[in-house]
């Protein structure tokens, strides 16, 4: 629908009117007309057109009824300040003149231009541009967060910061242009504003490309506490150039989107503010915090060095090496001894069409090693993001082991293109237990694009989903497999090597935990303890079928044992080797310290066994000493940042 | 999907299970058979059917390979608690038995049932009752806040008492019935409990039939606090009946949906929780507060009666009484010389498809008439809901002069069944200025069904948009006409009075405010006033026609001149004509006091003509002394309850 405006016109006047190109005025002609009006006319200069409605058939003059109104439009931009005019000649019944009410009309063209299209580049006027809608057809500009740093030193996130001083940076927002054509001035009163609401105003930041300067200095023209900003109009065919960016990502209490309008106002009544007699509005999405599953290409693998890691570093170089990619160690001043690079940090990713970064969630979580995600990994073009949990207890459940993503599923014919974050809590039924603190399951729940799954981990000792599940890419049907650690799976295959003849062997031979394959096949109560883990493990593997839209041939089961601690929390029994990091075709497994059967672990040759099948090399990494007995595992003590889905987020149908 | 649970069944041991009919047992074969097995058989009771996957050509044994799984189902519920049975054989290569797991299985039928296809009757476990679909085509169960009172003396809100001992309350709630059928106990350990999330547990209060008591009193099993309730198992096929209400309105916060949970507990390991095998879902929309547009049927007029305002009782009443409805009078004793019935409370009601009532929003305005909305509307039938602004300034934005709906309309296409509401608010450019509270404008929009326009009105000395707008019924177009005051026809008809020689006829005839059109018509400083609210009207007009789809054609302009007052915000120089009560076809209008030609006023002749065109009478009340001299006119001083829409909200495509 075309934007429409009244106008008032008034018998013996003169009015002098500043008009859109692209909208419409309305003039009541009925209204202004002088007393004993029968009929009037209509005269313009050749720029101007206008329609009378009702529609009529008398050439002139025409007759005036209480429903006479005049639809002005012009096509294009005057040269001038007031140049171009129309009248309105009222006649009595003998068709004498009665009076006379004159228009003097300046057209001007203004858009404020966005990426609407989503294609890299501002196009002009799009007609979709003040709404936004997901899809391969959908529309609506995307702003990212500016949450990386241009700075190595002193830095500061660039989103705190109130100018632009480095050309990078802007590489990093979105690009606005206010394009407008008309005469060298505007009439005089007339003024241009960019405005935001309150509620908008935390969430973004605009600035103002100063071509004055020798130097690269552009001040922040919107945003907190800056609500409004007068733009200088410069006359003829102008463009001036902003830059946006977001400064929050979206959360409980942001959906994501904002708003930027663009008014202009006529001078009112003095006392009274301006009217806007015209306003345009663009609008964007602030990117989602996306993760990254263990199907895509690794780039990264991050790792701690402490005092009492060697064995465990020379066997993650090996793999790392093996896979062609980096290795990035966390060294002992920044880690203090804390070995927990899962647990600290979770890589993911941002992305507009103009650019993509990565960007890393810092948990509430805290340890040793909490400075590392801010002082190592916060820089150009590496985002940082964290939540704090103000009111609320932290607990092992927080730890990001307890935060993983699946590949991409879809389920009962809904597509998850970029997976399903999955995050373990306390059992639903518990009236107490651990969970994950609000804020950060917030923030997850707000990125929509991975709608996450909640599964129960609370039964163990220290609570994180990785301990008892990981995803591996796979050459068939879904592309991956679910593993899922499984008791039962264990004991089968114990008792297997009992009835062949093996129930001597020993497990952790030579260690001072040294047991036989009998010794642990006769622990009724460990038997017990199992069959609870077990159960607990169904209980997420049928939540998993259900929410991933997964199929039992989806699903292998690992030879892995648990036990309880007093607190009735489970531990693994020997090195959890679910709790393994994926890299391509290559996974670095936690080194069992099985049973051996001919010289070789048979956890290890039942490992390679079953994924041999899906084309994935096994290394098994010793990590006894220095992390099994810490309670974690080879997973819990490194990180991968991986290359960004192809898919793009805003194709999703949401 | 089929709802499926993985069980767990161990060579040697019989497992005792309980099944839900509907669902899906998961065996894995593979994972319990003992070493060196190679094919397995399965036997069971005649009520117990499975598949096996991967499906096998087979006869007996069948092979048993690494996804070895059975699908177990049942159709009916047992008669016995473990009545039912199947077992699985292993066997070596040589087809000798290895052993066997057993499992002993009881089926029940659970089903937690509501209206979820909106016919005012709970049907039996409706496939969609766990979801919420707008539309003729949609679902799910509807919830009334049950904001009335059962009580006249000593009154509370029904909501906020933690039992029903009233039968007449059932009436406002919302029936669920537990649909059981099974042996006749439980086996040992299992429990039926109904639950609901902390963030829900504010919004809904769920009461238990007892059947046992000889009068009527019935227990609060969930709400605040109580997050979850054991139901008692009765074996057999039976019924337990539950009330459900809502207890808060949708608001900011608060989408409205809430969701009950049903679920079937299994004894885990002593000192974990119980696991849910089974939850059963329901989900309800609590019924939004929908406001009741001029062109609906009145039922009941409300005025106060004040020491000195027996002419415009005396009018009313003659008005009212020819519309053939009641006339409610509000006493000095309750409204303490506060006549201003319009601006205390709005009239509304909620619906669901078992019941309906009329529900008063009271507003933060609480002048003298406060009491009245709670202390004499509130009762049997009759619901009471309000806002308090706790941390804002309540300005006369927030009187419900200011708060209106429009007809049924249709914009570009999109339909508003309920017409939209309409607010007044400040100017959007202004940095200052008077607003209505967020709280109520939070919870006008939070409604969703009559999605708000805002208006500005704070040009206004009162800042009602009743002081410049009003819809009245018509016969043709969209059933409706927009009524807007304008300065403009106000001019033109003075003038055309003038010019046929009446300039000296004198408004406000034989008072000390007497003055002539001449004079009316030279005073230049009147004139440009004029300008400035007709110009402040033509902006709100533009708006109008954007947001309800309106043409000029929908528009009637009234001749209504105003003033401004020191603070420059405007007043109406004579009794604003367009503030009036519309009666079906009877129209209530201040009397103008315009100029007399012939005997009549010229104000009155135009108004009556404008509207006799839509075949509506007009009324003239003298509201000048008691209402018009401060500041107000009819409409202000009364209030209309009306009948609901035909049309019922849950309809509407959101």
């Amino acid at each position: 629908m075309v934007r429409q405006r009244t106008v008032r016109i008034e018998s013996g006047v003169t009015t002098r009117v500043v008009y859109v190109v692209g909208t419409e005025m309305i003039v009541n002609v009925h209204r202004s007309a002088p007393p004993q009006s029968k009929s009037f006319g209509v005269q313009c200069s050749s720029a101007v057109q206008f329609q009378i409605s009702p529609p009529t058939q008398d050439a002139f003059p025409l007759p005036l009824t209480g429903a006479s109104f005049l639809h002005i439009t012009m096509d294009s931009a005057s040269k001038h300040a007031n140049a171009d005019k129309l009248s309105v000649t009222y006649y009595g019944k003998d068709k004498e003149e009665l009076g006379k009410a004159i228009l003097h009309l300046t057209a001007i063209e203004i858009s404020l231009d966005v990426d609407a299209d989503r294609d890299g580049v501002v196009e002009k006027n799009n007609a979709h541009k003040a709404s936004w809608k997901w899809g391969p057809n959908g529309h609506g500009a995307i702003l990212l967060v500016n949450c990386d740093s241009e700075w190595v030193y002193k830095k500061r996130q660039d989103c705190e910061i109130d100018k632009i001083t480095k050309s990078s940076d802007l590489a990093d927002m979105s690009q606005m242009l206010l394009r407008t054509s008309g005469p060298a001035e505007l009439p005089e009163g007339y003024k241009i504003t960019l405005h935001i609401s309150q509620s908008d105003s935390g969430k973004i930041g605009v600035f103002q490309k100063d071509k004055s300067l020798s130097v690269l200095n552009y001040p922040l023209v919107l945003g907190q506490k800056r609500l409004s900003h007068v733009v200088k109009y410069t006359g003829g065919a102008s463009e001036t150039e902003f830059f946006v960016e977001g400064r929050r990502f979206p959360d409980e209490d942001f959906p994501g989107l904002v708003t930027i309008n663009l008014s202009l106002l006529e001078p009112s009544t003095p006392g009274f503010p301006e009217t806007p007699i015209f306003t345009d509005t663009v609008v964007f999405r602030v990117a989602p915090w996306i993760m990254t599953p263990n199907t895509l290409r690794p780039l990264e693998v991050f790792v701690c060095s402490t005092r009492d890691n060697f064995q465990f570093l020379k066997g993650m170089k090996e793999l790392v090496s093996r896979c062609g990619i980096k290795m990035k160690m966390c060294y002992e001043n920044m880690n203090r001894g804390d070995r927990w690079m899962q647990d600290e940090l979770e890589f993911g990713y941002i992305q507009a069409p103009h650019h993509s970064f990565p960007v890393v969630l810092d948990s509430p979580r805290d340890g040793d090693l909490k400075d590392f995600p801010y002082e190592e990994l916060l820089g150009p073009d590496f985002g940082y993001v964290t939540r704090v949990a103000w009111n609320e207890k932290v607990s092992s459940l927080d730890s990001f082991g307890n935060l993983e993503v699946s590949p991409p599923v879809t389920v009962n014919g809904k597509v998850y293109p970029l997976g399903r974050i999955i995050i373990g809590c306390a059992f639903p039924t518990a009236s107490q237990g651990r969970n994950m603190t609000k804020v950060v399951q917030d923030f997850l729940w707000a990125q929509k694009v991975q709608s996450p799954v909640a599964l129960f981990s609370d039964w163990l000792y220290v609570g994180h989903v990785d301990e008892f599940m990981t995803f591996v890419p796979a050459p068939d049907r879904k592309g991956f497999r679910l593993l899922l650690a499984s008791p039962d799976a264990g004991y089968k295959l114990f008792r297997g090597l009992q009835k062949a003849g093996h129930g001597k062997a020993k497990m952790f031979e030579g260690m001072k935990e040294q047991i036989s394959v009998e010794a642990i096949l006769s622990n009724k109560r460990l038997q017990e303890e199992n069959n609870f883990v077990q159960s607990c493990i169904d209980w997420n593997r049928d939540v998993l079928k259900k929410e991933l839209g997964l199929e039992d041939e989806d699903i292998i089961d690992l030879p892995i044992l648990f036990k309880l601690e007093k607190n009735k929390r489970a531990v693994a029994y020997y090195p959890d080797m679910v709790n393994m990091i994926v890299l391509g075709k290559n996974v670095g497994i936690p080194k069992p310290y099985g049973p051996k059967v001919g010289g070789s672990c048979a956890l290890e040759a039942e490992m390679c066994s079953l994924l041999k099948e899906l084309g994935l090399n096994c290394t098994f990494i010793d990590d006894f000493a220095a992390y099994h007995k810490l309670l974690g595992e080879v997973h819990c003590g490194s990180n991968v940042r991986r290359e960004p889905f192809a898919y793009k987020w805003w194709e999703l149908e949401l």
